[in-house]
């Protein structure tokens, strides 16, 4: 077997064998195999695709590249939750906390942000204090103490992942669906869970851009995780307008604790409790999602879920008297209202711009070695198919300098009309 | 402009621009852009094409990324001529001495072989002496005086395309109509000639398979020439039988020599006399084939094309005795008569296996740093269509060690059948 003709078989639109990804995968990880022969694999594959097979198999393969994460020691049902990334994202910081309070467990390694996109480790690096890297042992015996526990991805968890994720984003490759399949459920399965739910977003403000696509994505890791024996559910989300109203590191944990105390936006609400349902039903917890929904809602209105946060924060050494009093977050010098200077309903608020916005503030890094600014970022006042007025404040920017450029992005962000617009926030579930 | 930006177009079919391509040129000929990019941007050109435009764009920035040859002190029209490459083919030995006998100057550079296929340097230098190395003042003063020379390619000519063919090579990216035609034509360009012609090889022992594909090369390849201004001509020859009888280096020389004597295998002949009435034609000193293919039959009989032989042999150092009398080259240990086991017609002989069966008896090289022999290789005594009987002799192998794997090797080069089938030495002329 040999590189060459496992990527003339691909160039030929041939199906690769289980034999020949383990050989490319080994080989690439052992440093046997050059970049300069993967990547060109990469695009015979991006441009002629993988089938559900060599998916599954391409996916496996990276699993045994490294570590297979063992939470053996956990007691009970581990579940873990994966979103394909966008603007305003906290669900995780909001659903790990219910679920914990069902007593399912959550183990979850998470990352850091990059680009216009928001990273679960950073908001949580908001909390003064918050340690993301805990040893093994910490990390185990607070799941089975408190039920929860999120920190950083090992260093040697799929490394096969972290080394084709490189090269495909110098090489043009990131936009496959196989190869974003195998990517997120080489990790998710590394991970150990029992149960995952997937949250593809779809829109301006994410990698996929049509619900097609999203749903062919999520209908492949669907399969991928039931074929591995794992319980997988996947919902596909709008990603058009940012999901909330906070974008920003501590703003999001701060939106994140009103919504664990009942106060969250309807949009965020909606995609926590489905995923949650969905989490409770597959451990057996409830028969129906209508169940499920009311017993989640109880969970938040008596304070057990919030509780949980609370745990997780002290037990990982953060301050939790920031989660007691959220107005205890340090703050940004100044907060700038963005004053409407048209009338008539928002048709459409560009999530990619608002992150892009987001990011040049100093909430997100342009560059992996950026450091980022916690405390600022955008709190939305309107969202698409509200009303507004001329002078309605549209949002208010959260600054530690004005800047104009980032005035202007995000008034390039809002498009007006005089009729709402069809949108959803949950389009499709996948189970 | 960045090489992510040109891998996506391509990836998604769009036409590159010449900035665009001479950005990827120069930049991978600085070593700014990495193998890894490159050899994505390959696949997706393997895959997605490239029109006219861009293989002319492309070809003129690799012809471009070095040294040009300047030929403007040789006096008169200057011809050069390029084959695809195959087994058997002597056809630059034979050629070369009968234009330079009509005045028109080679001033060519040729390669090596590597596998199957021989190369005309090889072919040469199995003349004891030899030389393919000399300065480029003494190969300018020997096309002035004698007429023609045949020298190794100069190390800086076109490194845009030794880089990317080393790359293509190891990336599953070589059987690509545009990167070979502008691979050839870009070498093609920088040698400097006035007049090119070109022998693409199709059949079991060539590159091409098919008429269609070799079609398509020549007409790429004489349009790119046409409009850098060169008068271009293209034959389409067989190559699923070798061309000639000798296969192997000092056995072709003899073959080269005869056929100046007017005692050349009637494939052979047909090859020369078309490619070389095609110059005669450019160069504007016959009007039609007919006329020019007369005087080129002249001048074998006449004696003066094989002095053109003999004064290139003796000015680049070589013993040019041996041309005087071939029977003084150096002899293989063993010739061994292979004896049909079959009776009937050939029907057919797998180029290829005879070339890979010359290699093997060490007459090619398996990888680029292995040595040749010069005296073994293959004599056919009968070609397709011919008609056998048991025992007749097929072909003598001239071997320095008697190896019964290679013989089995070149029995099963042989088909046989009750009809003749249908042949032809040239196929299709493009101009």
């Amino acid at each position: 077997m040999n590189m060459i003709d496992i990527i003339s078989k691909k160039r030929d639109n041939y199906k690769l064998s289980k034999e020949e990804i383990d050989y490319f995968i080994n080989g690439y990880v052992k440093g046997e195999v050059p970049d300069y022969q993967v990547s060109s694999l990469l695009m015979a594959i991006f441009l002629n695709g993988l089938d559900d097979d060599e998916t599954f198999n391409l996916t496996m393969s990276m699993l045994h590249s490294g570590e297979v994460m063992d939470l053996s020691k956990i007691d009970g049902i581990k579940a873990d939750k994966h979103s394909t990334g966008g603007v305003g994202d906290k669900v995780s910081l909001v659903l790990g906390p219910i679920i914990a309070s069902f007593g399912v467990k959550l183990a979850k390694m998470s990352g850091r942000g990059l680009g216009h996109t928001g990273g679960t480790l950073d908001k949580l690096e908001s909390i003064p204090g918050f340690n993301i890297n805990i040893s093994n042992e910490r990390f185990i015996n607070q799941v089975n103490t408190i039920g929860l526990s999120i920190i950083g991805q090992t260093k040697n968890l799929v490394p096969a992942d972290k080394l084709l994720y490189a090269l495909r984003d110098v090489t043009a490759t990131v936009d496959s669906i196989p190869l974003i399949a195998s990517s997120i459920m080489s990790k998710k399965l590394a991970s150990g869970a029992d149960i995952i739910v997937l949250d593809v977003k779809v829109g301006s403000g994410a990698f996929m851009k049509t619900i097609d696509d999203a749903l062919k994505l999520s209908k492949l890791m669907v399969k991928i995780g039931n074929k591995a024996g794992k319980h997988v559910s996947c919902i596909i989300t709008d990603m058009d307008e940012p999901l909330g109203l906070a974008i920003g590191n501590n703003l999001e944990v701060i939106e994140a604790v009103k919504t664990l105390e009942g106060k969250g936006p309807k949009d965020l609400v909606d995609v926590v409790v489905k995923l949650c349902s969905k989490i409770l039903i597959k451990a057996k917890l409830y028969k129906s999602e209508k169940e499920a929904s009311l017993a989640i809602l109880e969970h938040i209105n008596n304070g057990s879920a919030l509780k949980k946060l609370k745990d997780m924060v002290a037990a990982q050494d953060g301050d939790n008297s920031l989660i007691f009093d959220t107005n205890l977050f340090p703050k940004s010098k100044y907060i700038y209202e963005v004053k409407s200077k048209k009338k008539g309903y928002i048709t459409h608020m560009d999530a990619l711009k608002l992150g892009i916005a987001s990011m040049h503030m100093g909430a997100g890094r342009v560059k992996k070695e950026d450091s980022i600014n916690y405390n600022v970022g955008i709190v939305l006042n309107k969202k698409t198919n509200d009303y507004v007025n001329i002078n309605d404040a549209l949002c208010y920017l959260h600054m530690d300098k004005i800047d104009d450029d980032i005035i202007k992005e995000v008034y390039s962000a809002y498009e007006f009309g005089d009729k709402q617009v069809e949108i959803k926030t949950i389009y499709e579930e996948v189970d």
